[in-house]
């Protein structure tokens, strides 16, 4: 079997598709000058003709900058280039979307929403990747705001939405409501603040978020100002310290941030029948066989070694076929909301080794897909 | 046959192509996380692995804001797009390359240039389209002094080769050198200094550039910068007046503005043996018939109904592939002249219905592709 460096090696995972031939002159006449003067004054008439003439009406931008890239940090544009560009791979693979890798400089906020937007016209969709938090926040808002064509982040959007779906039938196998479940978020950048939000719509009610300098409450020093905003939205209870002070008689663990973070000592001090989710990739905040010692309930990663992978590959596929079928021009939370409960509900009969679809599930994408055009 | 509207309805005539399966978990593991991890690490170790292991490496970014589109003028950037889609389909097609349509809001230079050098991580060479002169020129200059990778604004450096090779042969079939030829060219856009400049370079010493105003000489009022500083570099015999007047014992017209601005009395106030180049797209500067019948020498047009196309797709495509072949990092005026030339040289035995190749004959992209290398 090849290795990775020997698979990629020809110029990556893609390649770009030539649909019509060019073998005569009738043929350049109709595919390049003088037929495409035609669709040039067509667009110049009614510019939504450029979704029906061009590769526009089909093409999602997958931009990064490199500045968060899972398990590697900032690592900068071109080195997260193999992310954006596996991300497309998936996209055309699973959902026969059409999706392009792009790269951008680190610069400001607001730069960087500026070259987005004046490029923003050759794309159908923007799908944001390994932006660093809490940065990405104001990108994805600024962007959504003044563009016309939907802006997904899925270090946000992905995860929140796969979390949700995990915990909603994991909820069902452990006989709790989500609103009564206490609840400890591990990581307060993009995911993790992206997924209490989701929760909270979700009808949670004690949320916990912590990240390295412990509990995010409005007396923590040192907080971002999404942080800041999250200090007075989660932790009802008001409580200070650290993870582990926070994982005291919680019901849930959701890991978004490294590896080897908590102890089964840790879990054993959760409720019964605790449910931990440990996500960081490539090494999980707990090891899954250790979890299960500690009398876990239910344990997911992010990976595929272990039973019940939580991973963002199962939403944006399905997301942005629906949203390109759809032409609708936001994600918004009853679509995220609906997505998520969606695909827990492909499984029927949630067992703690099964609680949530596999990647390869062939209903996966047509069922977000369908979540969406119906939210 | 289907029509152009037919032919391009479904999303025009690009889309991307898988490389890679994704069937299995080891494919994803393969193809995606957490094997692509290893080449973000390589990439950050050495930013050059970009070009092996992802598309970066090949990908053309061709981009247009719609401003100058041949024959309909400032459409804007979303009209331009079936141009620029129509030219990354010729790459395709007849060289191999993969070449992604882009469009660009119509801003400040400052802001074009900025925007671009934020995104050009993401490619190996750009190709600018249909950018309005003189915005074109300071677009271009501002962009290879500050990107390193090449650099090409097909108006200028396209067309400007494919006159110059077709000028090379019309001189041999007439008994010219270059040197001896009076030249008038009309139009003083992006293409008619750029052809000015390259024949300038390859020996010219007296060429007339005209505009709508007249002939760009010091006294001509109403001229951008770039149309003043050609002002000294051409028209030796400072001469002014229109542009008929400047047709008076010419030798060569060039035609790159607009349908029917010469007539065959034009054409008889010439020097004998005229070479009539009139490369107005749809409608010529004269029709050829009539140029013909006023005893033109050599009539070539820029559309495929006569003989002697003088087209840019000539060029570009054979000029990528020389340029990602050989990692060459601008496009210098050698090359341009060598590739003029070597064109020139296909036709082994030129004639006054055969001055340049056919853009079907087989050796024209590697030729160009050669002569980009070899330079």
């Amino acid at each position: 079997m090849k290795n990775v460096f020997e698979l990629h090696q020809n110029g990556g995972a893609l390649e770009i598709k030539a649909k019509l031939p060019i073998m005569n002159k009738e043929d350049l006449g109709l595919a390049y000058t003088p037929g495409i003067s035609k669709l040039c004054t067509e667009i110049h008439n009614n510019s939504a003709a450029a979704d029906k003439y061009t590769i526009k009406g089909k093409l999602v931008a997958i931009i990064t900058d490199g500045s968060a890239v899972l398990g590697l940090g900032n690592i900068g544009p071109k080195a997260g280039l193999p992310v954006v560009e596996g991300k497309a791979l998936l996209d055309k693979q699973l959902a026969g979307i059409d999706a392009i890798p792009l790269c951008i400089r680190q610069c400001s906020v607001h730069e960087q929403v500026e070259t987005i937007m004046n490029m923003a016209g050759s794309f159908s969709a923007i799908h944001l990747e390994d932006f660093k938090a809490p940065e990405c926040f104001e990108l994805e808002r600024q962007l959504q705001a003044k563009l016309s064509i939907p802006v997904h982040h899925d270090d946000q959007d992905g995860t929140s939405i796969a979390v949700l779906a995990a915990l909603i039938n994991s909820c069902k196998i452990t006989h709790r409501k989500i609103k009564d479940c206490k609840i400890v978020i591990c990581g307060a950048g993009a995911s993790g603040i992206a997924t209490a939000r989701l929760l909270l719509a979700a009808g949670a009610l004690d949320i916990i978020l912590t990240d390295i300098n412990g509990i995010i409450s409005p007396d923590l020093s040192k907080m971002n100002d999404e942080q800041q905003k999250m200090a007075y939205e989660t932790n009802p209870r008001k409580i200070t310290g650290t993870l582990k002070e926070a994982l005291v008689g919680a019901d849930v663990f959701i890991g978004l941030s490294t590896g080897n973070v908590i102890t089964n000592k840790d879990i054993k001090r959760m409720n019964d029948q605790p449910i931990i989710f440990a996500l960081a990739n490539p090494i999980p905040e707990i090891d899954p066989v250790e979890a299960k010692q500690a009398n876990a309930a239910i344990v997911a990663t992010g990976g595929s070694k272990y039973p019940n992978q939580i991973n963002n590959v199962l939403v944006f596929p399905g997301l942005f076929k629906g949203l390109l079928h759809s032409r609708k021009k936001t994600i918004t939370k009853e679509m995220k909301l609906k997505i998520a409960y969606a695909l827990a509900g492909l499984v029927d009969d949630p067992t703690e080794n099964y609680i949530i679809p596999d990647v390869f599930d062939e209903r996966v994408v047509s069922t977000v897909c369908n979540a969406v055009i119906n939210s």
